[in-house]
């Protein structure tokens, strides 16, 4: 029997509409790449999306169809979100800080229609456009005064483009599986994969996001993404933002840490969030010049693992409660969010801060087990870690066009390819990614625990552990070490430095010292690359063994 | 195109699986009616929900049968809503506060297959059961120790009747629109209808519930719904409490002031919810013992209006927000609640009192509107009132067995049968009932501010506002007041009181002494019965207007 509830789906637009009508004169504030601050509300971003959704319906772009993104977070590219979707066509972020050849690839498997871009890309975009059979035009998001000459096929501003019409124009009705939104994986093997969010998983991922044990948004917050809407859906906050009316703060292009510290100061922002690169700058910005974050109430730190330092430095120094968060692009993207729960209300000090380098518990729509290789469930004791799978409304269940294959589990769980403890009250600590983790006689050693420990010597500016063939345990640790600048140092002493830190067959074999480590263009350490440099590298134990 | 993120239906049990895993030790505490204080915990309450999944099956029980409760908040009644859920069955709650002859016509025409209740309604039951020929077995809420004799047919004890299975069981799985509850309407007049809510329905509901700008509920709150689950599907808390992981108190079958209190203040309830009745009692309670409330934060009231005062008291006396809600059986039921937007945050005495006067602005998933009789969308000013609509995935859209017909405008909209404003920040306040609104000359005059004010005289007890036929303005207001005991007043008294209060043209055109007004079993005033009453009654002005 069914139930006679209303037939309401969940889609997008709705979100929009909610905040125009109960939060329209709500402002939305950004940084414009032109230059200036911009201010608008939620009233006028729905109108305005509607003119984008009308527009695009003319160039006829239809259901299904991807728009690329490649822009910073600014109201219009809010707008373009809206309106794309609003008309069942698909939004596809696209990172600048991919290597060209990759931004190639990826639109060009995305097969986008129509480019909307900020001035900043336009130069790059002109350079890739040969290589970009399937875009049909390039919209620009600027005004007819600030419009470039460019040779980009059928450049359009974005002002001029939207005046074209009237506004007079409603949002289509779909079924809510419908594809909504479009991130590529930026694997650090392989080509990148295709996640295709749909508009049931956008709008249950910001029911969940919003929750108060999650970022706890309200309408009197002042919100700002510092993470950009290209990160892996934007951490979800261009929807789970308007859906309860918070106001609204777009850093555009400028992240470093002045540019930053003046949009939180100006307009008490309360509540941001960003990878631990823009904090760095922002508390180096701070200390040098004696700031103080008088309005900032809390700030999620994803993306990477948040150093204990900054956790340290925001809460202590300066009032602002840190929640640290996992998640990835296959999640919408939020996984989990450290924020304490009442079993853990009354940590202080150094307690309180171990349990925030977990990266916390998943709200009500996220599920977690965590298996060994053979798909047996661990424990969560807190100790012993194993591969993180995940299941959920807002989690994949296939990549793009079927790339990957089948990704799930026999009971329909997504391997993170991330390793993981999770203590008894479920909070869950990332150790590792599984493809790294050494395999040392049948028992796993974390390569992000022995790297954590081994930048702790004074001496060292970076470090990377990866596994060494070994003809009896299978695989052991080498330390690959960039010492910092005029240092010098010993095997021995890096070793003896580490020996009392942890078990002592986790301590590496060997040491090995090089004036760089290869990174991906995001920034993550490219460990293929380390393992096939140091493929003939024959640990000093292997004679020892055979 | 359709997204590619998992197939994950919302479903009530995974809301008890999700405080299972992530809050199974969280207390949920319970008055029981045998009268202790009982104690177990999320995961305890899973694992016995389970078993009476488990056992409703071995019973029978299928898919959409309806298993009727007549029962006070206890962690028992709580597993019977997720073990009756968990199969896809439907749980019937029936109001203990109903007439006899509403109870019987209720079940007969849900056709509850089964009856789980508590010891208090046992001798009620044994008296009705002749006239209930679709029960099959009868379920008491108690152990073998306290179950009494009973003549009630194939009656058992829950305790012995659960523990007639293993608990070896998994949950059933469906579409997420198939029916999980159902509760009557207790409309003034005609028979009661049934609201059918959906799995789907209650979990959207139960994310509506929990955000910040609506109960703000989380992990580190302790929750107690006083408002018993079998009115208006229990506000949502048995779904969006464990979805939080909040430590819950349930009341049992006690709410007069003294046992609030001791609930209350022993166990550190931070929230709680329940109609201005029971507030009434507990600041009666307190005011007469100087007590206080350290650690209440949040009380949310609705059910009916929250008198200024009561707010007032809370708020000034206690340090507790008050967040008036709106709903109804209908909405599942929360539709508005009166948090502060920014718009608002500076308000404070007066206005701030004011404000929460209103019923507060909806949550995402609660569309409104005002409309005239004809359909007509009208002004959200805070001063036009007009018939208050509504649509979103948890309002109904038609009432079991197809009764009443066809319930829903053009556009999908439920009409609520109330009146409202709505100010143009999205606060609605509820004027009148419809159906009790006086349509004086094309204008509407609302019963209920009348009411109110007449209530102000420190001679009147009650009061209501009825519609007298008029031939020249079709109705005119007629107030029927009961003077407090041993007062006495004249007609031209309460009208000169009222005459600087309103508009000249609302001003009552007669006043009826009478010694009792009429109430409905829930203690609504009974206005068709007054308009029975006064249906021959002739206004002073009739005459001068002919």
């Amino acid at each position: 029997m069914q139930g006679l509830m209303q037939d309401w789906p969940l889609l997008i637009h709705r979100i929009i509409d909610h905040a125009a009508i109960q939060h329209g004169g709500r402002k939305v504030i950004s940084r414009s790449i032109e230059g200036p601050i911009h201010t608008t509300d939620y009233a006028s971003i729905r109108r305005r999306a509607l003119k984008v959704a009308q527009r695009l319906a003319r160039d006829g772009i239809r259901d299904g169809d991807r728009v690329a993104t490649l822009a910073w977070n600014t109201w219009r590219h809010l707008e373009a979100w809206y309106g794309i979707t609003g008309i069942g066509a698909v939004y596809h972020t696209v990172n600048p800080r991919l290597f060209p050849d990759q931004q190639i690839w990826i639109i060009n498997h995305a097969e986008d229609r129509v480019m909307m871009t900020d001035l900043t890309f336009v130069p790059l975009l002109e350079k890739l456009a040969d290589k970009l059979p399937t875009i049909e035009r390039y919209i620009v998001f600027t005004d007819g005064a600030h419009m470039p000459k460019t040779t980009l096929k059928n450049a359009v501003a974005y002002e001029d483009w939207i005046a074209e019409v009237d506004g007079d124009f409603a949002w289509a009705s779909f079924d809510e599986n419908t594809a909504a939104g479009m991130c590529y994986t930026s694997g650090t093997t392989g080509h990148p994969k295709g996640v295709l969010y749909s508009h049931r998983s956008n709008v249950l991922h910001a029911f969940m996001a919003a929750l108060p044990d999650s970022k706890g948004l309200r309408s009197n917050d002042v919100c700002m993404p510092v993470v950009p809407l290209f990160h892996a859906n934007g951490w979800s906050l261009a929807f789970s933002t308007p859906m309860v009316g918070s106001t609204f703060v777009l850093p555009g292009a400028k992240m470093d840490g002045p540019s930053i510290y003046e949009l939180l100061d100006t307009y008490k922002v309360t509540f941001t969030a960003a990878v631990p690169t823009v904090w760095l700058m922002l508390l180096q910005h701070m200390e040098a010049n004696n700031l103080k974050l008088p309005y900032l109430k809390r700030v999620v730190i994803g993306g990477s693992a948040c150093p204990r330092a900054m956790t340290e430095k925001f809460e202590k120094n300066y009032g602002v409660e840190v929640i640290h968060a996992w998640g990835m692009t296959e999640m919408s993207p939020l996984g989990s969010l450290c924020t304490m729960k009442p079993d853990y209300a009354g940590l202080t000090g150094t307690a309180r801060l171990d349990l925030q380098q977990t990266q916390g518990h998943p709200p009500f729509g996220v599920e977690m087990k965590i298996t060994d290789d053979n798909g047996r469930v661990l424990p969560w004791d807190g100790k012993t870690f194993g591969r993180l799978k995940v299941r959920g409304p807002a989690v994949a269940r296939e990549y793009f066009k079927g790339d990957g294959g089948d990704i799930l589990d026999d009971d329909g769980f997504f391997d993170t390819g991330d390793v993981a403890t999770i203590d008894p009250h479920g909070y869950m600590h990332v150790t590792d990614r599984a493809k790294d983790v050494i395999k040392s006689g049948g028992e796993w050693i974390s390569t992000i625990e022995l790297e954590n420990l081994a930048v702790g010597h004074p001496k060292v500016a970076e470090a990377a552990v990866i596994g060494a063939p070994h003809p009896k345990w299978d695989e052991r640790p080498l330390l690959i070490v960039v010492l910092k600048e005029g240092e010098r140092a010993t095997r021995e002493e890096l070793l003896d430095f580490m020996r009392d830190k942890v078990a002592k067959w986790w301590l590496p074999d060997d040491v090995a010292f090089v004036t760089e480590i290869p990174h991906t263009a995001t920034g993550k350490i490219q460990k293929t690359t380390l393992r096939e440099q140091f493929k003939s590298h024959v640990l000093p134990t292997v004679e020892a063994a055979e």
